[in-house]
């Protein structure tokens, strides 16, 4: 057990958390949650989508939101960018770092991106080389590496070969996706020793959907093999699209406290935090999917 | 990592879940759910608890309950008993086990039992006696053992301690419960650290209050740790009487869930199980506090 000094959370909640939520949510309330989140002291926040429209409008405003957000020094302001007009958005609107994603599961990119998984890879190419040729960063997601809401089992050397391709692009960080929740700590063992036969270690990220409630367990997991970036959405902000009314994203609160108790330092202050996921509920007239924020507010 | 090969679920959802939940219940439907808990394959079951009724209303028809059970061979049906009149109830009830519980902090045993730890602990002497002159089993839980919801933060060494004193006694299992949920892996291991300088690893348990979220992750390192005994309660029965609204007990389909996950036998049939937690909800009214059960009941 190599536990990590530090972690970084990368804070998806204003992107994949917000593009699952119902209620209409004005750029202002966007600006105002991501700014609340780095006060508290995240140091990287996924902000917004350069998808088009007409396919996730929810994140429609993502262009002013990355334009005008009041910038922090040492805080990553990065979107999602799944093609080079995405991309082209995210330069004009001054994106610190864009995000690419696909999948370990072939029915998963072909009901959800309309390609085959080496299709997916290969329209990346042009992003890639743009972004090296412009110094910016990219991450990237691997989907379903633990479970497909269509094929079922994912074998993990498959999620771990698609990794492996990602990262020769030039992927900085791949995060290692449990799309619908269903890892165990087997599970996630399994497939993040596969990925670590091919990917060094500090080029590796987890990013844990908590509809099973193993979301904490895996984390742990992963951090005892000494991964060191987890994703989390503060409030546990985003559904999960496969089973109406289930958890999707594991809230950041209750991954930062699990890492203040085991002496991980985050960077990030809970109480700010817990204040920050709470205001974003209160605008969205919705329960707080965080634990840890839920049995704090009720105590205070 | 020595990872237990088996784990025996003690299931508290009938005991210390019901007691917590705030509608009134008949016995009919108490016992439905004792036998419904049974039929998936649970082998031990806290049926009910002989208190006053006049302190504890939830659990006044124990009697009844215990009594008329349809039994099914090889599960254990037990009941709590804080004294030697309970315990002479549990016995005209033919209960196969009971439990006893003190605290790890004074000012919990003070608030909550009205006596010092060891008051309590010199109370349960009789209780002892007449358990080995009738060959019946005592269970017991070291309440607050990973904190407090007066003093706070409780040493290790105390709880391990108090569980001591308990196993010296006759216990032929100490349940080491989290009370108020507050523990992480961190602190899990710590205390289980100091109970193993103590007592045997077979006659340790944990009993995890989910109410920030640590469950699973602090269950997991007991696991690690080599503990095979869990209690958890069905569809998170029983709230948290020190943050309203807050989760309690962690609930029995998500650990075994994980320990499906992880290869680890219960004996336990999943689905089962889910229609039981089910049941006793729509009963009651409640949201289904198992994530798991959300998850699969929403999508089939």
């Amino acid at each position: 057990m190599t536990l990590p000094k530090h972690v970084r959370i990368v804070e998806v909640g204003p992107r994949d958390g917000l593009q699952n939520e119902k209620q209409p949510i004005d750029a202002a309330t966007k600006i105002a949650l991501i700014e609340r989140l780095a006060d508290a002291g995240v140091s990287h926040i996924e902000s917004g989508s350069f998808v088009n429209p007409k396919w996730v409008p929810q994140m429609a405003g993502s262009d002013e939101i990355l334009s005008n957000i009041h910038r922090k020094n040492g805080v990553v302001y990065s979107a999602l960018t799944p093609n080079l007009q995405g991309f082209g958005r995210a330069v004009l609107a001054n994106t610190d770092e864009v995000a690419i994603f696909t999948a370990a599961s072939e029915s998963f990119t072909q009901k959800n991106i309309n390609c085959s998984i080496a299709e997916s890879i290969e329209r990346f190419e042009p992003i890639m080389s743009e972004a090296k040729a412009r110094g910016i960063k990219v991450r990237c997601y691997v989907s379903t590496a633990l479970g497909c809401p269509y094929e079922g089992y994912v074998a993990p050397e498959k999620a771990a070969h698609v990794a492996k391709q990602l990262y020769d692009m030039g992927c900085y960080e791949i995060s290692i996706s449990d799309t619908t929740g269903v890892a165990t700590p087997a599970s996630t063992q399994r497939v993040l020793e596969e990925c670590l036969k091919l990917i060094p270690l500090e080029h590796l990220a987890v990013h844990m959907h908590d509809t099973y409630g193993q979301a904490l367990a895996n984390i742990l997991i992963a951090l005892q093999m000494g991964i060191s970036v987890v994703d989390s959405s503060v409030a546990g902000l985003g559904g999960c699209p496969y089973a109406k009314g289930a958890s999707g994203n594991v809230a950041t609160e209750d991954v930062v406290y699990m890492l203040n108790g085991m002496g991980i330092e985050t960077g990030i202050d809970l109480d700010t935090l817990i204040q920050a996921g709470d205001s974003i509920c209160t605008a969205l007239g919705r329960d707080n999917g965080s634990k840890v924020a839920r049995a704090l507010l009720t105590k205070g």
